[in-house]
């Protein structure tokens, strides 16, 4: 899905929402755990539930690889079945890659060739080599780390250089001349507050996703006065606070309950930039 | 495997070999495409041959996961055969992994419970939550990356602070206050030349992952020059160089030959420091 279609997307839902699927069988509904597949029947539902309101899905793959085959048989009956009954909202492989080129190259492969997916997290310690190969799929984006919302996010990414310019600042600059706002996103977390007004002076257009709504302590309405810009440019991510809302036979209702709340707040957003 | 049983296995062998087990369809010998798993197949055939000369096995997961499910299979048959048949050797999972506090917490299930691995690879940019998790089971190891192989490891990992320390200082610094030398090791490219004496003055005693020696073009007579210390300490890793050392049906035995090639120059270096 390109940047057009995209924003497109976002204006017509008024959402700017994509829902992370970390699903795990510890804490789904237990009544699926009698199925063949527990893991895909809770994301079918909670899928079908929340497409009105949201216009992103992000897996996150450590869920996945953490249940062994079963779990990866899972994420790819889930990816076939967003793509082909879901073909208008934007997948997101939350795995965040990064290897040597040749290496980069392979999971460049599995997550666009292979699974078709529209975007994958990277995390830019290795530098340009490791995320030149993800840039080399048309129509298809990088969601690079930039500043995360994690306590750990104040080890390493605040450290500033000698002209006082900070990692993730430097991650911004130089990524610039990797890719562009067509290919490209930024992962900020939304319990960084004000430093979105830094990140958006160096990327004014870029499209960032957000995680830490909810479960993490962002708050929405934070997030969107120093984020937004003319074309939306925030993918919002809420996971646990949407997917486990409720883990009665109900769960799926719930879920919609968490998202539709979530795309009104958004609605009100969006109604002041266009 | 713990510090001192791989420090035994060490000097016992005279190696310090790391076989990299990248195994790419497109690579390897045509007659065992007709098998059933011939991803299993070569890796079985490699691991025979090479055992006698290297210490440890590093299958990186982006070649398994490019594979699809098919692919994690032969990984899982893989990891499952070194540990049943070669119980002495030390197996890492490259995955250079790294995420919020309860998503390596997954990771870390996957790859300490379910696959039952020895170490696996972390990057650090999400700082201390994303390396904990890895740390709470004994008996396994975290390998951090601090100065890689490649290009783009000039990007980011070389920029200093305003007192001088430079990013991958900084890591391997901070990460003294996660884990120690008995639970963490470094990966340090082979193609960092005297780098190894900075890093070196900052962890003396761990043990460094090193890969890049062979088709990377590091040398290992340079990497030990400033690398080994009393315990040895170093894992210098071989890929492309061993296993596709020759792609006719006698593959295997010209990976062996490779191995003990770089098996014996390593006899030589350890028998300078014991």
């Amino acid at each position: 899905m390109n940047r057009k279609q995209l924003i497109e997307e976002i204006f017509s839902k008024k959402s700017f929402l994509c829902v992370g699927l970390d699903t795990d069988t510890k804490k789904i509904p237990e009544h699926l755990l009698n199925t063949d597949d527990p893991i895909f029947e809770f994301n079918r539902a909670i899928i079908d539930a929340t497409a009105p309101y949201c216009v992103a899905y992000k897996p996150n793959l450590a869920f996945y690889e953490s249940a062994g085959l079963k779990g990866m048989a899972a994420f790819e009956r889930t990816i076939t079945y967003l793509t082909e009954a879901y073909p208008n909202h934007f997948v997101i492989a939350d795995a965040k890659r990064g290897d040597i080129g040749n290496t980069s190259s392979m999971y460049a492969r599995t997550f666009f060739e292979e699974y078709r997916l529209d975007a994958v997290t990277v995390a830019p310690y290795m530098g340009e080599d490791s995320v030149m190969p993800f840039l080399e799929y048309a129509g298809k984006w990088v969601i690079l780390l930039a500043l995360t919302s994690n306590k750990g996010s104040r080890d390493f990414q605040l450290t500033a250089d000698a002209k006082g310019e900070r990692l993730f600042e430097k991650v911004l600059q130089t990524s610039q001349h990797w890719g562009n706002d067509e290919n490209m996103m930024y992962v900020v977390g939304a319990t960084q507050g004000k430093m979105f007004e830094d990140i958006r002076r160096i990327v004014p257009n870029h499209f960032l996703l957000v995680p830490g709504v909810g479960a993490q302590g962002g708050s929405l309405h934070e997030v969107c006065r120093f984020g937004l810009n003319k074309d939306c440019g925030l993918l919002v991510n809420s996971s646990r606070g949407i997917i486990y809302a409720d883990n009665t036979p109900a769960f799926a209702s719930a879920a919609a309950e968490k998202a539709r709340e979530l795309q009104q707040e958004m609605a009100e957003e969006l109604a002041g930039i266009r």
